[in-house]
């Protein structure tokens, strides 16, 4: 294994910059060498304890220019807004980008209505949507990546096969479930123990950003797309319950084994999937269940791996030139 | 406080007998004088620790006759097909009961197509469905009330003002969380620590027996109910995320809010209900999202409470002429 | 049940002053006519929404005079130094307090030493300790009850039968297990949901501040209580496990069972205590274990109620006269 | 890589057997080609989901001859007493043997008082203890290692540096927390969710079978530990908890750090340790505090792997003269 090719990640303090570090330490190809977070002045195992004795790397407050100068491609896991200024940068300098923030995953209307106001139209244009399964051949050429929100990677892999057998204009339905992860280190009364422990509720009910991203993906309108996010008492994990009303005869397991058949990191279950043998990994395992016309789809995946940091490293390796495989993790925590 | 009707419980091993227990202890008028489960030989604080020091009535092996002889009514907690075989010599004997069983829930065919051959055919027909809120009139006049099962009660509550503004055909969808004490007792490896502590998962999705109950009760085909139940890590507590699509322009809230505004456990929250504002509690707490015609309801209820023995204390106090209250507990476990 | 002696609470906006209010609710004597805390202009429903449709009193800014001027005994449900600030006029004008805070249950010097400044020596002369199996006639006559501390209380009471049996200067070991609840609703690292589920560590080794209190209280010198408190994934519980080594021959459980054969609040058991036992009650279960001259004590309270806010009520039933018994908790959470 | 060395498993039913596959799945030498289990007949993913498209190796119904024909070292994941009959035959054949079980932890007098009859008291002379740290040397030479118990391996690593320093025939105390895994998969009362979930409780206090094993290979009499394990609401991790009196003056830190300097799977932390820094790895994190003359070490570890499967596989190493590291997992579970 020779590490020959350099790798950077501003946002190293979050649980997505931690779980990247974690593969890029064992990763056969890209070689860490350059870490930032927003301080700086801190080496990676005092940020993270458990990397004690694993990586002392030194965490350096952020900079384009320094980075620039020592990696080909950077990873940015930092918050939409701060992630564009990033971008425009690095994208002068020649640097590839995989992004882990919302900041390009939307066209500039829909997420100027859902975020802030967009400040690099340019490099929007250009941009590729990195869902493998959707867009691998472009990926591989692409200079810069929106890494796919968590609920929208669940959601639409689950409904992409599914797409073309949907009765026009019927609600699509997502009740999804999510581990406390997905909400970040940041302190609220949301992810207090005590309020989550023993508890569960929705929250922003057809209201949530990962709605459009889901439906511009999918390609269709807003109005289509029910997404109801819950909170669940678990650390790591999402599922995606999905409900839509279908026509014509067919077998859903039959086909959704079909079209994901030469997808190395898409299983198909014969029994209802749960989150323990999707957490450490970057599979997506989807379960299939047809009543009448109603179909149910029970999408799992790791919300921080699948649903962010290992989907950016495949993306990462297609970018350039690598297995899409390298280095991406597939087995699972359990028990 | 004068305890002054005498009452029974067969069943008393399992959780939902413990509740009754707890509530009846402190009831201001039932007085708990018979108890019995299917060995007998032991003493209720034998039997459950935590009543160390407040309850050491011995526990029988169950017997109609010994029961009857001291009891004006009788709750039944012991599983559906048992019974039944208690449920005809108790009617005999002019005692009313109150069956937590599904064993009269149900019309005859549909019964034993989802449990057993039914063996009651006679007490079937005079059998009230014990929801308040549906059937409070004739529940006061029944000598046997079938007590609702917790995925019914949730789901029918957060329904039943709605059914109106459905539109006809479309499908109702019942996405289910429930916490582990639903399922009993019983070892199984889905009930092993291990399995569901960091995990969810759906389970029979379209398949459940509960599905049978909702339909029949709301007055709807098994065809249109759609129930995927999922289990989830924690104890107590039941959340029905519904989705139907409705007709008609109307505000959802202020519907909801006019059809249980003289229900006593029925509230209405402007917020997403969660799970522990109703644990330990007969509340009902609903939330309502419209988006279009979609509607969203979020309905949470406390599994072994209003999911059964809170509720199975109502039906009993309403049997009894009692002030539907007597007892019930309405002050939530939180934190 | 006539509810005609007027109590107050300043502080109803953590865990323990909505415990006190849930119990205070149904109290048959005390009732409950002043809520405050630092800022009033809401109500308790909206402060604690599992209170709603069953408590909408106003909450006040806390004021002593408004306070004192309706009620007879107030609680003080606020943080060390605060309480002072509050006792001081409380007594000058008569009324009699409940402080749940740390500030009269230290002599000046230790409080200092692991607090702040002490500025009302006047009134720590005269305070109570307010554990009823230690100073239940004290407490009866008392204008000023010190609640004990939610480790003192556990440790003190797991302590006491055996502290004659105690081989003199020999270590006495409080190696505690606490639920989250504890640490109070203030946001932290140490109760985000993430760093608590799947996790336990050890906090503040040998320098809590509840080891001078507990060895206050049992008489013995700082040196010989060596405290290390753990927390644990739950909400509430906590089970002190302590370990001290004694002489002579005698069986611990026959003498514990002597030693609290008149609490009514203290259970010995046979088998080793759990936490779910105890949460939602008053109950301190005891379990004993000799293994030659070490002998191993596991002392089980729910932390916010015995631990807290049950016991603030029992003392205060004994300070007005009542029944020690009134309105306090004795049946448990469980399952 | 070249994974020339054939390796065999029986028992992959359990936790730690699926531990160990999944760390030889990725082994750069060995080359795991036998595993078995008690029945056979179904393949590693059918029995783990988790391993669905990783590992679809046939099980087999254990059977010595055909494992010891094609793999040169075997790992058995079996019950003690089961342990014993497996490990003669394999030592005859010549084929190494790690054991998982107590069979040949402990003297043959001591085993029999805490389990059964020892049937093996040829290869139990000739067995080495496989705790790197005390017995590395000796591991290499081996042909029948006895993998150490999960408790054991976390109190003895606290307990090795500070033995020298211990006042002779003061208790050593060993208050141990673990989570459920290491009850195993058997259903029982014990590890049914809901009795575990918000619960805490000591068993087995001064009566388990880990207690014998520590006092062995501290060279202490049994009668000097004093251990009581604690189960907790989590799935992997175990921490002890450790208080010993010393005597003289040292630095406790200092020491420790000394003690382990060279060791690559013994951290030392300079605050309290958690269980989510070791989990999912083979580390063992220490840490220690002094109060005079009385000591506290915390020891983490994962119980399923440095408690078992990992341990086993760096014996393994060491027994077939690889690298000790070679496979053995470094990077936590966490967030």
């Amino acid at each position: 294994m020779s590490k020959n090719i350099n790798v950077g990640i501003i946002g190293v303090s979050g649980y997505t910059g931690l779980e990247l570090v974690k593969m890029l330490i064992n990763h056969p190809t890209f070689k860490l060498n350059y870490v930032a977070n927003s301080t700086g002045d801190i080496t990676m195992d005092e940020l993270h304890p458990s990397l004690s004795g694993i990586c002392s790397l030194e965490v350096k407050k952020a900079d384009v220019d320094e980075c620039a100068a020592t990696c080909s491609l950077v990873f940015l896991a930092v918050p939409h807004k701060t992630a564009m200024a990033f971008v425009k940068p690095f994208m002068k300098l020649g640097i590839k980008v995989v992004d882990f923030s919302a900041d390009y995953r939307l066209t500039q209307d829909v997420y100027e209505e859902y975020y802030c106001a967009h400040t690099d139209a340019e490099n929007l244009e250009n941009v590729v949507y990195g869902l493998p399964e959707m867009f691998r051949e472009e990926i591989k050429n692409a200079s810069l990546v929106a890494n796919p929100g968590c609920f929208p990677t669940s959601a639409i892999l689950g409904l992409l096969p599914f797409m073309d057998r949907r009765v026009p204009n019927t609600p699509i339905i997502v009740d999804a479930k999510t581990g406390v992860s997905g909400a970040g280190k940041k302190l609220s009364d949301v992810t207090h123990f005590v309020n989550v422990n023993d508890n569960l509720f929705a929250y922003n009910p057809f209201h949530h950003r990962h709605a459009p991203e889901i439906a511009q993906k999918l390609g269709v309108s807003f109005d289509e797309v029910n997404f109801v996010p819950h909170l669940v008492p678990l650390t790591r994990g999402m599922i995606s319950s999905i409900y839509i009303q279908t026509q014509g005869s067919f077998d859903a397991e039959e086909l959704v084994r079909e079209y994901y058949k030469d997808e190395p990191y898409v299983r198909i279950s014969k029994n209802p999937v749960d989150m323990k043998n999707t957490a450490g990994t970057n599979f997506c395992d989807i379960y299939v269940k047809q009543k009448g016309n109603l179909l149910f789809v029970s999408s799992s995946i790791d919300n921080l791996l699948r649903g962010s940091s290992s989907q950016a490293l495949a993306n990462a390796n297609l970018m350039m030139g690598l297995d899409e495989n390298s280095g991406i993790p597939n087995i699972a925590y359990v028990p």
